[in-house]
């Protein structure tokens, strides 16, 4: 295909993205909140995009869209990200992924008149962002079968409606969710392009990056007790300040992350009570968030996090308690696509910087799956996502489109070389 | 006077505050908040307390209570305290004061019958907590005349009722508060007996403390600026973590306090935006309550914090803006009336320990109006008031209202003395 034509497919991308975005954004950013009505809308969009492909498509059960374009062989090279967005979002994340699926499927499908080699398979995950229900990667743990009925049957949004209802009204049973698993038949491999969300591309003027693999994360609330005490009448010596012991973990979490390469360690929230300026904090509630691709790291960040917060307590006359919120192990892409994926980024861009994710991705689920597994990143600008003012450069967006389609040739005679 | 009639003095105090707490209190603590029911019904036991004493009384344009016992002198003798509580608050803050006083002007009243050498006064200030509408000090201010009408007008309380309308429904018109400075005719010292809500005395295994004066405080709030970002995507040289700057000032305000003898710094609150576990803190809010009864020290405690500031949120990349939230100079008592009241407490309890209150009083007020004043501390247990558990040992209470009848003695003789 000459590089002009790789250009129409890319441009047609970005046209289909500008498209979604006057549909789904309002001034404050785009608003395809999973479960919602505009979701819905982008959606419905999305669908008839497909009309005049040679493909069939269909929701399963868990309510992630699934296109097929059939192939000689069964096994399917499968291309997806999500159409959904935290309220007020950004226009890219995971809307690139999903339209530029799209434009390497269309290519295909013209290039071999609508029967490739292997069969190609576009995914709109489900949910992504958690952004109403606070659980990310809905759709995709339901096709790993990583999900558990029973917790996401408790969940409600801030106006009491369970998830459970939210999802009979669009047509699906939360019993069966689990059943998304019939989808793995015949994946061969999944790629997933994404913003990079983060600052380490701008920084380092490049346009793509290869993922290794996303970061374990452990998530944890800490909690110090003090106690409580009077502002002028309470002498220093007497103190048992929660926030002096919370205000040295804060300070000793960085030197534990930076003792591992891009390690990080974040202390997103604090809250003081009874937080009033005439008192000494009785106690101090923080988080705790640690990433690492390495799993072994990760625990010793998360040892030396708690063994850290029991010496200042006990040098603050505190307590502490931790209670996990949520964790997950790293999980590394595969070796092989990893290696594709550097050929085609240093095809379209002559560099291609390695980095692991720290934001999860559904492709962290599809992995855990055992599907061979890699994504693709372009540069954020600013780093900075899950916000309206989130972008990357229109030349990078080509690039990225073009690397994509690059990495799908490479992944299919891949597929095509696999037992 | 003999002991044992001292001793009925004090006992008396105690079960009229016994008599007040089972009328104002409920399971949670006192609820005499000024300008309520409770409060009112606080005071109209207190005015029937009186019936059958030599005693004129009325309420001045400020709502304060005055009490006085005419004496061959028109020259008085002030002592008071605060009737009014914070909700779910302890039995003896501002009571213990205001009973003490009345039991030492009935002793005087017997002992001279009705007729002491110098007038006595007794004074039960109006809202000394400033609990309802955060203005604390309300009816000493307006005493001093330190108090501007138009910053009152404009407080609310929670359910947006106004202080004037508070005001006008105990009929008191905001527009004459000032004219409660007309109290201070002829007024030649004041004395006031308050629980320590610290833990030194107790600490010193001390029933008494001489108060110094009350300490200058420079309240602000000082705000962090960084940049918001995502705790798994920014690697940690990249952020600029507005916490990390806060962390280093909550601990840097104790090195700057531990300089000086009696100083406290305390950071009281700390908010975090957007506060949850996934991002790098943008905007970290927090405040700082400083204070000392030496106005050098105040502002030297206050430029290092100051300065502090802006050093560590250069080292984190944030800007730092600081607003005041209030401030008080440092009121010295009088040199006279300390060692008046050393000699009353050795004479109690042998040792008279000098220590500055941290907490506003009254009697800050009516020093800075240039009445001759000094405060008595008997101990708090465990330093704790605000709180239904505010206690101190009935024997400590006994020796706090002898040495309040002895100073009151001691001071009727200086005021003959002065010219």
């Amino acid at each position: 295909m000459p590089v002009n034509a790789k250009q129409v497919v890319a441009k047609q991308v970005i046209d289909d993205l500008k498209e979604l975005r006057a549909l789904t954004a309002d001034a404050n950013g785009a608003q395809r909140v999973a479960w919602t009505a505009t979701w819905q809308k982008a959606r419905d969009w999305f669908e008839k995009k497909l009309d005049g492909l040679p493909v069939e498509h269909h929701l399963d059960a868990a309510g992630n869209r699934w296109v097929t374009l059939r192939g000689e062989s069964p096994k399917a090279l499968i291309l997806g990200s999500h159409l959904d967005s935290v309220p007020n979002g950004g226009w890219l994340d995971g809307a690139l992924g999903v339209t530029a699926a799209l434009g390497v499927l269309r290519r295909i499908a013209e290039q071999y008149n609508g029967i490739p080699p292997v069969t190609i398979r576009l995914v709109d995950w489900a949910d992504e962002e958690g952004a109403r229900f606070g659980r990310s990667l809905f759709g995709s743990s339901a096709f790993a079968g990583t999900i558990h009925i029973e917790d996401e049957r408790r969940r409600t949004d801030r106006d009491g409606i369970s998830l459970e209802t939210a999802l009979r009204e669009c047509g699906i049973d939360i019993e069966k969710i689990g059943d998304a698993q019939r989808e793995q038949e015949n994946a061969a491999a999944y790629l997933e392009l994404h913003i990079e969300q983060g600052p380490v591309l701008e920084r380092l003027g490049l346009p793509l990056g290869v993922v290794l693999g996303t970061k374990g994360v452990e998530r944890h609330a800490i909690t110090f007790f003090g106690q409580e005490a009077h502002s002028g009448s309470t002498p220093m010596r007497d103190r048992r300040d929660a926030l002096a012991a919370a205000a040295k973990l804060a300070l000793e979490i960085r030197s534990i992350a930076n003792k591992h390469k891009d390690s990080v360690c974040t202390m997103g929230s604090v809250k003081t009570v009874p937080g009033i300026v005439t008192a000494v904090v009785g106690r101090c509630e923080t988080t705790l968030d640690q990433r690492d691709l390495d799993a072994d790291v990760l625990a010793t960040m998360y040892r030396e996090a708690q063994e850290a917060s029991r010496r200042f307590a006990a040098e603050e006359h505190c307590t502490v308690e931790w209670s996990r919120i949520w964790n997950i192990e790293p999980v590394p892409f595969h070796p092989e696509l990893i290696e594709l994926c550097e050929e085609a980024v240093r095809e379209t861009s002559r560099v291609a910087h390695p980095l692991p994710s720290g934001p999860l991705h559904d492709a962290a689920e599809v992995a855990r799956a055992g599907i061979p597994t890699v994504m693709l990143f372009t540069q954020s600008l600013q780093g900075i996502s899950h916000n309206k003012i989130e972008d990357t450069k229109e030349e990078h967006l080509l690039l990225a489109i073009e690397a994509l389609d690059r990495l799908a040739t490479k992944t299919m005679a891949w597929i095509a070389t696999q037992a």
